[in-house]
């Protein structure tokens, strides 16, 4: 005999709404048979009622308010696919969450934001607060991290979380564009948004990475804290220096426990031809999460679109289907530490530091002495730049300026700031240096 | 306040026993705060109670017989490690899940083998039998299947699941070694096992396949029904050749719903150098999904030793600590369906065909005009051998042999055997073909 079916709330019928509508409908007796349940939709809510959205939803009763519907008695659980941090989507959640209703939410800027205090109201109600969407859509990190690795202690999360920057530094590499070029044209495309700082900017890849690090090390979610450069000053030079030295550019979230403070940065970064991150390709995501006892995992996927965004949401509404009670971020709401900050200037590692430097006598020898006098170590150095992009004349006609490509041994970031300093007060060099951090994964 | 500890009972004690018991107890507290509730071993058992096991079980009731184990009242959750799908594995399975015992087990040979009657015998009970670690070890494969793609149809499993077959191939491409000299060094490292057949024929995988296909597609395990060939055909001529094409090759584990009936399949394959998975080496295991909401995703990590497997146990241990109920095979037993081969004759894909033709007038069109009467088309076709493998003078000195490989279009499995048999029938040849398939993937 089957139990009653479990009944939702449905706020938000954009793209991925419509979607998770058509999808129910469309499996509905195999869903059915994974929990030996059916699952219904009680109520929709949108602001538009009006709107051509592509499914027939006349059969549901219909919400102009997320409140009311996610504090509707009849409702099990509340889908929030309204979005942002505040506003709708966050009074909603909180008061299904205070109404001892389940939350599904695809919403990674609430999570990440206020992921702490909701946690703590899901478990004083009893209620699951599920959010596998908010990450990486189709890429099941979210379980994986709070379930299938329950037993790890993780040692490092690292990610590529935004596919428009993976599109972006793909399409950079593999036509040999600059990255203005390639945005403008990703932008008409449709691929990147016409605002495309929230993205390019890594603030997208930061709110994932905040989640991922709350999983991974039972902290608190502190998106505040993350360390966060864009691509928009990675140059094609760039891409075709590290290229020649065996690396590729990503932008990377990395969560790392220093056992002084955990790391949380987002940043362009040079990865090994050699290793599965550095193939992951076009708007792919990936994840690779080292840990104590599972080694080296890693996950890659469609991180966007609606399909891959509906297939975590309808995952997270089985998982409460089938009942069972996970702690939000993987460890009860109390016992989650406070985020203690490792300082960037702490940060250990290679670097690569792409230079244009006067060609002039001395200037290599400057360069190089300031990296001595940090004790820091060169793995390699490239003096002469690819026959494509010969030095360049200065605009007074005096000096020309060669580029010059170093890639440092382990060191650390005070070392090398204090290092790059020292340079550009002494005039070796003609422009600021680009400076990008190595992940060996 | 916590809920009761739940407590275990572990059959079983070698290195994944032992391993265990050592990581519960150093996870102890992490543990207990994953569910709220801690995580105690109640009994032991294993064969040989004095063996050394670096680990100090001397707190733990100690049980002779694993039966008893399983049915002692005072054991929440009956943890199988002993193997092998018949004997005390299946006896204290079936007596745990009969007296209403939570299982988990890292058998993959009792779940292929006796997977349906097992599962219809815990739902009857109401209780877990989780299996996470019976295939790819730490990668959580099974979760994502049964619970990360609930909302999906799933259309392709592939996998590399064998760890030692996936390093003997890759030393080989590597190091340009044949498999009888790599297989050997395998040995003596450890790597491969004294009798390798289970391993090197394909079997191992073949035992995660029924499983997987069951996971997709909601099937009773089938794994009579596997087609299996093995990689002790796999030559360094052909890995070069494939090489030169564009190709590497992999033992895979294929399970395709063809609209006909399922394929189950494990055999050497040819997977483009481009593709994610090609770039699995060593004694790693990948597995790549294809569904239609969540499009297609690759897992990637361990999959064999202790440490591995272990984190794949706890999770499966935590998931019942937390409680919910999950359909066995992600459906419920009485919704499986019976497997419905589909027919290995009736196979559509692409082939590679390593020949050695004799070197005189007419053997090249004579292979040519019977892949042609079957309406075979040629992608590709390489008549000159490298230069290390030049066409080989045969033992009466009659003739000389000149390799040739071929990769086809799509076509099916039973045009290339009938052109390969007019082929070989029409004394073109010198030996038997070498017919590998291609996956898209």
């Amino acid at each position: 005999m089957m139990a009653p079916p479990l009944k939702l709330g449905i706020a938000g019928l954009g793209t991925v709404g419509a979607e998770l509508v058509r999808l129910l409908r469309a499996n509905r007796d195999q869903l059915g048979g994974r929990c030996g349940r059916l699952i219904h939709i009680a109520g929709v809510c949108a602001r538009d009622r009006g709107r051509g959205r592509g499914v027939d939803l006349s059969g549901y009763a219909w919400f102009d308010d997320p409140v009311t519907l996610a504090t509707e008695r009849k409702v099990d659980v509340f889908v929030e696919l309204i979005g942002g941090e505040e506003g709708a989507a966050r009074a909603s959640v909180e008061a299904a969450l205070g109404a001892g209703t389940h939350v599904v939410t695809a919403n990674k800027a609430l999570l990440a934001t206020h992921g702490a205090a909701l946690a703590a109201m899901a478990e004083q109600s009893g209620v699951a607060l599920n959010y596998e969407a908010a990450v990486a859509a189709a890429i099941p990190v979210v379980k994986v991290l709070r379930e299938g690795l329950a037993g790890n202690r993780m040692t490092r999360v690292s990610g590529i979380l935004n596919g428009t920057c993976n599109y972006i530094l793909t399409v950079m590499e593999r036509e040999q564009r600059e990255f203005d070029d390639v945005l403008a044209e990703a932008q008409a495309l449709g691929y990147a948004e016409a605002d495309p700082e929230f993205d390019i900017g890594g603030h997208d890849t930061a709110h994932k990475l905040a989640i991922l690090t709350s999983l991974a090390f039972a902290t608190r979610p502190a998106l505040g804290d993350v360390y966060i450069e864009g691509i928009t000053k990675v140059t094609l030079h760039d891409i075709r220096a590290v290229d020649q030295l065996g690396y590729r550019i990503k932008l990377l979230g990395v969560a790392q426990d220093t056992g002084n403070g955990i790391e949380q940065r987002v940043h362009p970064t040079l990865v090994s031809k050699s290793s599965p991150i550095a193939d992951v390709g076009g708007a792919f995501n990936a994840i690779v999460i080292e840990a104590d006892a599972a080694g080296s995992l890693m996950l890659e996927g469609q991180g966007a679109g609606a399909a891959p965004t509906v297939s975590a949401v309808i995952s997270d509404i089985v998982d409460i289907a089938c009942g069972g009670k996970r702690a939000v971020f993987g460890t009860q709401a109390s016992d989650l530490a406070t985020y203690q900050r490792a300082r960037m200037r702490a940060h250990e590692g290679g670097y690569y530091i792409g230079l244009k430097a006067h060609d002039r006598p001395g200037a290599v020898a400057g360069i190089a002495k300031a990296m001595a006098d940090q004790s820091i170590s060169l793995e390699s150095i490239i003096q002469r730049a690819d026959p494509d992009e010969a030095g360049d004349v200065a605009p007074d006609g005096e000096s020309r300026s060669m580029p010059v490509a170093l890639v440092t041994h382990e060191t650390n970031e005070a070392a090398i700031r204090t290092a790059l300093e020292t340079i550009r007060a002494d005039g070796h060099i003609a422009e600021p240096p680009h400076m990008i951090r190595i992940e060996q994964i």
